[in-house]
């Protein structure tokens, strides 16, 4: 298997998580260069049509794309440790969690969607920034709500054991952070990201650890 | 079972398109009316902190969240007709293509992103307009060139019955139908719509058809 990932990409570093929990063997990686446009080579489209990373090239030559879609894949493969719980209702409520992350916050706050306010609408890095702020905030205060009330978070987001729901979590926190975004209001999101932390799986996935971080 | 339900949310016509294709009966629906702002009201956030439709309450109270979590409850709760194909490849080529929408299209034309540019960025008009036909046509440029090439693509996005990927195609072309974006580009994509149109599970999901609708 070949990783097609770059350090600072959330959706990156959510399936460099899922690797290491897994315990899959991430040697072979090409680092495609999202700020020099990498992404946007031929090579690569004609690997990625969608033209992000990260990607998932298997050893038979086919490609898995969307993070969340090649976390799903890696859960049904290699089954030890489970990213989902075993109910049905509890497999909802952490892929609800995982989507409204994956849905709600990251997809507004991209690189490419940066450069086509501070471009194309001509936003200055005032109105950029606020427009960053605001997402995180509703996301996050929709999700600090959603976790603090319910019985069913645990050390981390659903249990005892980290899920899917953490895998997409410790990355948006990370990318708020390097916004700058006070994330003291959101006790129960960083108090998870903090045990998420302190295992090697998600530490070793940090963007600042990678070959290609700048 | 209680769907809480908005005709014109994709999201909403999704989870629509999914309990017609299971057989699961919606006699109970709630509709919030996103544009009165019935989301944001008191009761409905104490039922979904996320503020957004659609969500599924459960007939033992819990309540279920984000419209692909909800569709992957039904289809394991539900299993026949099948909405993911058996082998795990495949299984992660239909959640991809359907991520690829709701991650990278859906998000950036949602209401409440056009009622920010609009309101807090001051966009004009034109602007607004600009912005949705980018992302649209940035994701089903993506998406086309995806399903062409690919001979995993059959009558549907995945061979020859309905997926997940198709229930979350059909919803977003309506929507850009609605935006009145040229769709002749997208062959593949409107060859399929049309053949998930042909089937009652689709067509009595659609927005025109919801007793909630203007």
């Amino acid at each position: 298997m070949r990783l097609y990932d770059y350090f600072r990409s959330s959706a990156a570093y959510r399936v460099r998580i899922a690797l290491n929990l897994k315990g899959v063997a991430t040697s072979d990686r090409t680092f495609v260069h999202l700020r020099m446009g990498s992404q946007r080579a031929q090579d690569y489209l004609a690997l990625n049509p969608q033209g992000l990373v990260p990607a998932l090239e298997l050893d038979d030559g086919r490609v898995l794309t969307q993070s969340l879609a090649i976390i799903e894949y890696l859960d049904e493969t290699h089954p030890a440790p489970p990213l989902l719980p075993r109910d049905a209702a509890g497999r909802a409520r952490v892929r609800a969690i995982a989507l409204g992350i994956a849905c709600e916050i990251h997809p507004l706050n991209n690189l490419r969607v940066l450069n086509y306010l501070t471009g194309t609408l001509g936003a200055t890095e005032e109105q950029r920034n606020g427009w960053y702020k605001y997402w995180i905030d509703v996301g996050f205060e929709a999700l600090e709500r959603q976790l603090a009330r319910d019985d069913a978070t645990g050390t981390f987001c659903h249990g005892e054991a980290p899920t899917i729901a953490d895998i997409c979590l410790v990355p948006q926190l990370s990318n708020a952070r390097r916004f700058k975004i006070d994330l003291s209001p959101y006790t129960t999101l960083t108090r998870i990201e903090a045990a998420c932390q302190a295992l090697p799986p998600f530490a070793q996935a940090a963007p600042a650890h990678q070959p290609d971080a700048e």
